[in-house]
């Protein structure tokens, strides 16, 4: 069946990939409250295409848009959405028989906003083709690598004559690039509707052109917000400076002390439950074909590196907790001169964490430390946005070998195991709440722009990913059935 | 001439209220774009009376708007209007005769925004008594003061009989609220039109109530944005972050070590030209009537209050330097989440100098500094924005003996010579640019609610103190013809 679903989708590739551009052409940016009628109707794209390809309950099932008041640091209270609501798609196809195994499809559909819109090449919503990569905002992230599963299953189905060689269930969802809420919920609250063996995930990268990689650790966070208060009002720094404690350099003051200068976190008790990568671990990460200054000049472009000394740049930013400081609202921000000693101001900071660090723990740690680090005359506050548990995942199961057979088969190559510096939240609740592993196999490249102006999936990519997941899929199937032979044979 | 005048203010006391009242109810605000034409209303109000009551040469003159293109850090370039060039007014009355001193009446018809809107108990711009309080914006700041000026103008000519005892300039200027850049490009330029033998400016306060006061010391100032640049671009703090520098984590170790927890400034050389003041002066100031816990309960309202150990309050806000931060724009100041490692990040961080500190200097101090702590990885950026001189003025001259001479009689009590923290910067260009002395007779009240809602004006020191003002006029005319009585004696 896979020889015949290879050729399904070399066959219809060009299709695939003007499907691709009409999905792309709808700004489902989720964060922007006058585009919800656009993130609808990207979910809907999706559930008639699924349900088309011989998906079964191919549905859209609506997230509650929640809302809260929020007092600024500019003392307005306002209404601020926290989620808009945006429906996740649902499908499956549950026929591949007893003991056939179940594999879990995970991807968005909603996008970044793409601004700066003057530093795109093309539209970000018209998809453009150029030098063998699609241009459009969503184009690697997600929607692309989405349209792989269903590409990939749709080749299966047509090979399959109407049946696929496992289970599969699908959840796309439509708020990833607003923290993800909306699914979170659904798999606390209906886990069973997700039940299966195995999570595939495309929506990581490769380490290299052509390097066919999984990713097998997420790093965890707590983002947090560090408020501190001085003086009950605002007052003028002429008349009251020298006498009023200033937030903003007691919040300095803080910060400077969280990290010195070398990098190094420096809250009691940080690094205790940090786990080393293994030696093995490490080996295979100097093998990668990486070089810290290549990376310095390319993709960073400050003067220098930093970082905790006698750790490479990928252990840092795999492998080590981190901090850093987002922004820091309050006082005056406009152009010119305002001399106002702000009543109160906010750092928000976060911290990435690596196995076997906690949320709970961590944000424990820094809300004691900050307190006992508080200069005198501020009170000091720290609360707690978001968290998120780091994840390491086994390179040693069967569903880690589908992959990298799938892959060495169509890339020609050994897979590469590498970890992922951010966090996919959904990974820590596949985990968490349907007690499944997830393989993190994506196609997108190093210099894809995620995020950025002139985001690209390189179309080979696409190709070649769409190939690697049924392959994936073919296998994940007979492998199981060859389990099961064998231990109907007794062994 | 002074006894019927006073008879003259009093009797027409009401009158100068209601008329006051009136020039409250214009919002000339001189920051609002779209309250230009207010402004302008509020300045040919005061030109218009000016010349009722006997002035000559009672005009507008124009000041040049300017706008700037700024790009935030946001990447975002706007036209932001400096100035919005709002009209000087001047007025003028020379005819004393030979000899005869001359005195600048220095005033500002604009006033500050008037939000937080609903902490007003009644609207900003319809004048309210209560208590024996004129409450509006701009009651205190600066129209009632300024308005006492012409008042006593008008009571000096109805008992001269359109005649003043000295010669009299006066300009009334329009953005006091946001730079004086008009009045400031007009006293270098013209500064002829402005010849006099001193200054009068009303915009200062009592120390306590019913406590005649002079201002005799003024900080100065330079304001200065200190930039931070990181990487070339806003990076995603998981994928970067332990290899990246965080620009805001780089101004908190900046600031951190620009003043120790004490409140000390650690620039090199920035104490080494401070003068203290004199053992008089201090115990004067030990002599007022402030009380430091009352001061931090009622006007600070912070934990404890902060600076430098072994000085004063007053000593740490009138003769000492300091240093404030006033904002940090850049990153991330929404609610919620966002996991940037912004490409840059600003401070505005002022330094306030005393005598002899000079803004270059102390510029240059900071800006070498800095220069020298930057942490690794990011580049340094310090901007001047504005800077202003630090003021002391004699207090043994003719014109502070007439104006202590003549609050004593109307408050029956000697003044009090106190500094402020603030800057007035037109003081600064008078004695720069006109060479002369400034007398800074205020009558506003420590709880008038400056800048803040409900502010206020208590009535009788509106009447006390357009007594004080033409008592003032008054004996240094006749300050002036007793000295050039000695003098033609032969004395």
């Amino acid at each position: 069946m896979s020889e015949s679903a290879e050729m399904f989708a070399r066959e219809n590739g060009e299709r695939f990939v003007a499907e691709l551009k009409e999905l792309l052409r709808i700004p489902s940016i989720a964060t922007d409250p006058a585009r919800v009628g656009d993130v609808r109707r990207a979910a809907e794209f999706c559930r008639s295409e699924l349900e088309r390809i011989g998906m079964r309950r191919a549905r859209l099932v609506e997230t509650s848009t929640e809302e809260q008041i929020v007092t600024g640091v500019d003392g307005v209270s306002r209404v601020v959405p926290l989620r808009l609501g945006h429906p996740l798609v649902l499908a499956e196809w549950m026929e591949a028989g007893a003991g056939a195994p179940t594999v879990l499809c995970y991807g968005h559909y909603d996008v970044q906003p793409a601004e700066p819109l003057d530093e795109w090449l093309s539209p970000p919503f018209e998809p453009t083709e150029r030098n063998g990569n699609l241009y459009a905002r969503g184009a690697v992230d997600d929607k692309g690598q989405m349209w792989m599963h269903v590409k990939a299953l749709e080749s299966l189905f047509a090979a399959g004559e109407g049946r696929l060689p496992v289970n599969v269930r699908v959840v796309i969802e439509g708020e990833e690039e607003v923290g993800g809420e909306g699914i979170a919920a659904f798999v606390r609250a209906h886990g069973e509707e997700l039940q299966a063996d195995v999570a595939l995930v495309s929506d990581t990268e490769m380490f290299a052109p052509d390097l066919p990689t999984l990713c097998v650790g997420l790093r965890g966070m707590i983002y947090t917000e560090i408020e501190v208060r001085g003086a009950r009002t605002d007052l003028h720094s002429g008349m009251y400076g020298g006498a009023v404690p200033n937030p903003f350099v007691a919040l300095a003051q803080i910060i400077a002390r969280l990290k010195d200068e070398t990098g190094r976190i420096l809250i009691p008790g940080i690094y205790d439950t940090v786990q080393a990568p293994t030696e093995a671990e490490l080996a295979a990460w100097r093998a990668l074909p990486f070089d810290e200054e290549e990376y310095r000049e390319t993709e960073v472009g400050s003067t220098e590196l930093v970082g905790e000394a006698g750790y490479s740049v990928l252990e840092r930013t795999w492998a080590r907790p981190t901090l850093d400081v987002h922004g820091m609202p309050g006082g005056f921000v406009g152009a010119g001169a305002k001399t106002v000693i702000p009543a109160r101001a906010v750092a928000k900071v976060s911290l990435r964490l690596v196995p076997d660090m906690t949320p709970a723990e961590t944000f424990d740690q820094l809300q004691r430390y900050v307190g006992e680090i508080a200069p005198k005359g501020v009170e000091v506050e720290v609360r707690l946005i978001h968290a998120g548990d780091p994840i390491v995942v086994s390179t040693d199961n069967v569903y880690v070998h589908a992959a990298t057979e799938a892959m060495r088969v169509v890339w020609g190559k050994e897979t590469v195991f590498v970890r992922g510096g951010g966090s996919i939240p959904i990974v820590g609740d596949f985990v968490r709440e349907l007690g499944i592993p997830t393989v993190m196999m994506g196609f997108g490249l190093p210099d894809d722009n995620l995020h950025a102006p002139n985001e690209k999936f390189h179309l080979e990519n696409f190709h070649h990913g769409i190939q690697s997941i049924l392959g994936f899929l073919t296998r994940v199937g007979a492998a199981r059935q060859t389990e099961a032979a064998e231990r109907d044979n007794g062994r």
